[in-house]
C-alpha cells in the first residue's frame, strides 16, 4: 500500500494527481495547514515537518518528500509508457528537465509571493520580494507559451508525469491571483489539464478524505495561518 | 558532442562535474555573470537567459537548463549502474527525491540569501529575508546529518548524481558564507565530496575554459554584478 500525506491543494497534490491518474491504490492522510506548526506528531513520519510524505510498502526503504520526484517514481513504476518517458524516448531529456521545471522554477518563486503577502504577519510582510518573484514567475513561465501553441503536452506526444509537475504550479498561481496574467496558450494548457479525469478524482478524494477526517477543505494556499 | 554553456562555479557546476566524473567529451561555453545582463546573445540559445544550457548532439530535440534533471540525464544515459540508479535498485525513490531536494529545497533558498546580500543595489537589499532563508537552509540541510553519520553518500551505496545535486549545495553555502554552521557529518560529506578526481578535474576544467574564453575566473556566486 502507498500511503501520501497531503494538505489540501499544496504541492502534495502533485503526487495525489498522479496517483488518481495511474490508478494505483492509496491511503491519503490529511494534515492541517501548516504541519510544521498544527501537527507536531507528523514530524516522527517526517523530520522535515513538510508535505508531501511518501511511503510504499512495495518498497521498505522508500520515504519521499520532493512533489517532483515522487511523480515520476509512481510514473516509472506503476505507469511505463503511459506518466513516465524511457530512457529510449527522444523526450527523456525534455521530461527531466520539465519535471524540475515545474518546482524548482516555477513553484518556488510562488511561494515567496504567498509567503510575504499572505503567510507573515502583516508587519513582516514585504512587498518588494512579492513584486521581484511575481516578475520572476511570469518571465520563466512566458517561456513556455510558443510550445503550448504548438502542442498540447509539454513532450513525448502525451500527457506525463511533467504535465502534472508544472501542473500544479499553473494551479497554484490560480489560488494565488497569478493566473490573470496566463498567456492564451498557457491558460488554454491549464484549461486542459484541470478537465482531465485524473484530476477531477484527485480534487474529489481530497475532499472526502478532508472531510472524514475533519480538516478543513480550503485549500491550504488560501488558509489564513 | 555534447555542449555545456557555464559560469564559474554557479549551478552549471553540476553538469560539468558529473561530465567529468563520467568521463564523456563534451565543449564548455564560458558566460560572464549573469549572463541575462552580460550576454544578450545567449537569449537565442536559452530563451530564460539562466544557465545551465546544455545540448547532445547524440539527440537533436534535446535541450536543457535544470542543473539537477541534466545529472539525471547524463547519468542515466552515459553512466548506467555508477552516477545512475536504475528502478530495479532499491533506492531509486531516495535517488530522485535527493536530485530534486539538492535544488528545490536546499539551493534555491541560498539564492535568496545571495540575491538580497550581494546581488542587489543597497537599497533593495533585504535582511529579513536573508535570515529567513539562511535558517531555511540550515533546518533543512540539518535533518541529513543523521544519514550522513551512518554512511558516505545519500543513497544506492555509492556516489551518485543525487551527490552531486546535494553537493553542489554545499559548495554554495561555502562561496557565500553559510559553511561555518554544517553539522560535523555533512563538513566531513562535503570534504569527502571535493576531493574527488571527478570534482578537482571539474574545477579545473572551468579555470581553464575561463583564461582562454576571457571570461573572469572568479565563482559567479562571489562576483559584483
Amino acid at each position: 500500500m502507498i500511503t501520501l500525506h497531503h494538505c489540501v491543494s499544496a504541492r502534495s497534490f502533485r503526487p495525489l494527481w498522479a496517483l488518481e491518474e495511474i490508478g494505483v491504490p492509496y491511503e491519503l492522510k490529511m494534515l492541517p495547514f501548516p504541519p510544521r506548526v498544527l501537527a507536531h506528531a507528523f514530524r516522527e513520519v517526517n523530520p522535515l515537518g513538510t508535505i508531501p510524505a511518501l511511503t510504499d510498502d512495495a518498497n521498505g526503504a522508500l520515504f519521499m518528500t520532493e512533489s517532483a520526484a515522487i511523480c515520476q517514481y509512481l510514473a516509472a513504476r506503476y505507469s511505463p509508457g503511459v506518466l513516465d518517458v524511457a530512457l529510449q524516448e527522444p523526450d527523456f531529456g525534455r521530461y527531466l528537465n520539465f519535471l524540475h521545471f515545474g518546482e524548482a522554477t516555477l513553484t518556488f518563486p510562488q511561494t515567496l509571493v504567498l509567503r510575504y503577502t499572505h503567510l507573515e504577519p502583516p508587519e513582516r510582510r514585504q512587498p518588494q520580494i512579492v513584486e521581484d518573484y511575481a516578475r520572476w514567475f511570469h518571465a520563466r513561465l512566458r517561456t513556455l507559451a510558443p510550445l503550448l501553441e504548438a502542442q498540447p503536452y509539454l513532450c513525448a506526444g502525451r500527457f506525463t508525469a511533467a504535465d502534472i509537475s508544472v501542473g500544479y504550479a499553473l494551479m497554484l498561481a490560480e489560488l494565488i491571483g497569478l493566473s490573470g496574467r496566463f498567456a492564451p496558450s498557457i491558460a488554454d494548457y491549464w484549461s486542459r489539464l484541470r478537465e482531465r479525469d485524473g484530476f477531477i478524482r484527485a480534487m474529489r478524494a481530497q475532499e472526502a478524505a478532508a472531510l472524514a477526517q475533519e480538516v478543513s477543505t480550503v485549500p491550504a494556499p488560501q488558509l489564513r495561518p
